[in-house]
């Protein structure tokens, strides 16, 4: 176990009850004020540390880990650093913030803290390449029974490989960036020809993302085995989908417009190894899987995840709660297979899951689902009814771990629907 | 008319007969000898000329084009600098090697220029996000045919948009690069169950690429008519495909393993205004596209394609000759499609045409259109049969317009298949 993960540790910064942020998390991000440029970050409770000027009062100067690294709008230097690395930043940062804090450093640590409320978070990383899986049994067989009904819910390839495809990387935005309704052709019910117009089936997909630390080389394998060396960490992801624009577009080669218009994230990427207490074993997988896919462990995560919605004015409301163990293809997997062919990944990549959907209604990952392609409606604070997104919706998506007393989240992923341009 | 497209203009420098990189063409690359960084470069005749030692010789002071832009080891941040300032380097160029030499400045000007013998040239562009579309009639009709028959060729949405997918940027390799057959997880015909080996139906796609130069804010759309702003210039680009890992794997999401193993592109970057002299018009479009498809004036391109395959130790041989005309959506209408939802676009995107086949089969852009799926052989020098690619045939494609006695050209990508790992 990691110094940074023993639940007995206590931070001397305050905590608040229920944080997704204790001392044992200890995520990375990016931030800036006023006077800062954007910077290398964690967050302890509600307060963001910034790691560069850590670094530049040599708190890390013993761990190959140089100041440049920190001094940066992005994680991709730090990450790319290597695990050894990091992770001994991950445990001098717990070394510094608990116990007694060190008299004579108090005052160039204290320079490095800011209240959550005065800093801006930025958009942590730069993807490279962007990646989605679609690796939760339930929502491909929810999504498969709409549309080719339920004897032939899941295609034939499904239960044998992590289906993905290759998303767009340039409009993922971080948490808080407003998203406009996209405009795009459609092909409405009975009609001749298509149409364009403002999207009227605008929705969201609840996943989670694992972003690549370590590359590797053109021709090259990751195995299940190795894929850990090359996950950093992971964040929450909210793959905006335009249902009707989807729709039309998708056959033959897969989903194009319907989801480059915008994808969120949540701005603190956690460590793989912060995660480490919400391993769990399974699902079965039958039939066999091919010994590429193959893996040892425990390796799919108990982490909670909750889909809000907020109309403007009112209180968010839950629609959904869900998990990211219900995902029938582990992460593991997913790089393993994305690599068999020898497609090389590099630092900053980043893979979402796929929407994570549980077993019932008010489990289901997506507006999709959760109406059953529009013929359910849900009832909102305000009395008025959603089968899919309105102008004016904040779609609010959470997600924690709770092992021995510790709890380690992601915070949040909110985005607002603001009306076509 | 561009100074540097004058069909009269003769360089200084020797331009062998029927050579792609006439004075008018100057073109954008990035090389390296073993003395020198790599930097932006152009190429005349077979003299590749160093822009970073012109730069810092002043030669481009007065033009906004700082010596860091050359300094690169891609050409990103010298497309960055925008159209006005790159086209008047090119003229630049046009202007110093055209003409009667300066003698004041012969020392200068001899000590950037190289035998292109002596240089290494690397992948010109960093690409953020890599697109495929799906563009020629011939092409879509071919594969349509054959996997649903002659009447369900197209698919309803084809003929109404350009349809495509987003790809892997990461594994676009330069020119030269050997290409492993690709390992991966397939359903042979008759098979209960997948498996994994290597790829049997190895096959390449001829197609051409648009390099992005100016970016774009991310929900705002860029029209047919500014697209030409946005697009820095054209390569060549051999989209290599596995076919038996893309069958098993693309429904419903689309091509993943099956193309991301490799694309390859030819090293030197063409601008659209060295391209300017082989716009052409049409084709008609029926049914009539929505209002933000159509375009005005000419806006596609005949520009004369070819590709060899060499087995070892043979002579390579023309098995198809194309044209980049037949493409029933252009470049202009395929930014405008990618960016109608507002998807933004960054300095170093690439889109990539889809493959590119003419009418007849001596003009299919690949071998799965050539062998009518496996059913015809080729016959290469050696006596040896082509349904696919076997290891060690090395895939040459090319590329030149010709108008009133100019030839511009792309030069070649090839790409020799070596052994799965």
């Amino acid at each position: 176990m990691q110094f940074a993960n023993n639940p007995t540790l206590r931070s001397w910064l305050t905590v608040p009850e229920n944080s997704d942020f204790p001392i044992q998390n200890i995520p990375f991000g990016i931030f800036r004020t006023k006077e800062l440029s954007p910077r290398v970050a964690t967050r302890i409770g509600d307060t963001v540390v910034d790691l560069q000027s850590l670094a530049e009062a040599r708190f890390f100067a013993d761990l190959e880990a140089p100041v440049e690294a920190f001094a940066q709008a992005v994680l991709n230097p730090f990450m790319a650093l290597g695990k050894p690395v990091t992770n001994a930043v991950r445990n001098r940062i717990a070394e510094i913030f608990s116990g007694t804090p060190d008299s004579g450093k108090q005052k160039l640590i204290h320079k490095a803290l800011y209240a959550l409320q005065e800093v801006e978070l930025l958009m942590p990383v730069n993807v490279g390449d962007y990646t989605d899986f679609y690796s939760s049994r339930e929502h491909a067989t929810n999504i498969g029974t709409m549309f080719r009904g339920a004897e032939n819910a899941l295609m034939p390839n499904w239960l044998h490989l992590p289906v993905g495809y290759h998303g767009r990387a340039s409009s993922i935005v971080v948490s808080g960036t407003p998203v406009h309704r996209p405009k795009g052709q459609t092909m409405p019910a009975g009609a001749e020809k298509p149409v364009y117009g403002p999207s009227k089936l605008l929705d969201f997909e609840l996943e989670m993302a694992f972003v690549v630390g370590k590359s590797s080389e053109l021709g090259t394998p990751v195995s299940t085995a190795q894929a850990e060396e090359h996950i950093f960490g992971l964040c929450l992801f909210n793959d905006w989908s335009a249902r009707d624009i989807q729709k039309w577009e998708y056959v033959p080669l897969g989903p194009f417009l319907g989801k480059s218009f915008a994808s969120s994230i949540s701005p603190w990427i956690v460590t793989l190894e912060a995660l480490d207490p919400f391993r769990i074993s399974g699902p079965e997988q039958d039939p066999e899987v091919l010994p590429y896919l193959k893996y040892e462990g425990n390796r799919r995560y108990d982490i909670n995840l909750e889909v809000q919605i907020q109309v403007e004015g009112q209180e968010a409301k839950t629609i959904s709660r869900s998990n990211y163990k219900y995902m029938y293809w582990n992460l593991f997997q997913q790089l393993a297979h994305h690599t068999v062919n020898g497609c090389n990944i590099n630092t900053g990549d980043m893979c979402a899951s796929g929407t994570i959907s549980g077993t019932t209604l008010d489990s289901y990952g997506s507006m999709l689902e959760i109406s059953g392609g529009g013929k359910r409606s849900l009832t909102m604070p305000d009395g008025s009814e959603r089968k899919f997104l309105k102008d004016g919706d904040t779609v609010i998506m959470k997600g924690f771990g709770e092992k021995d007393g510790v709890r380690i989240g992601f915070g949040e992923v909110s985005g607002k629907v603001l009306p076509a341009k």
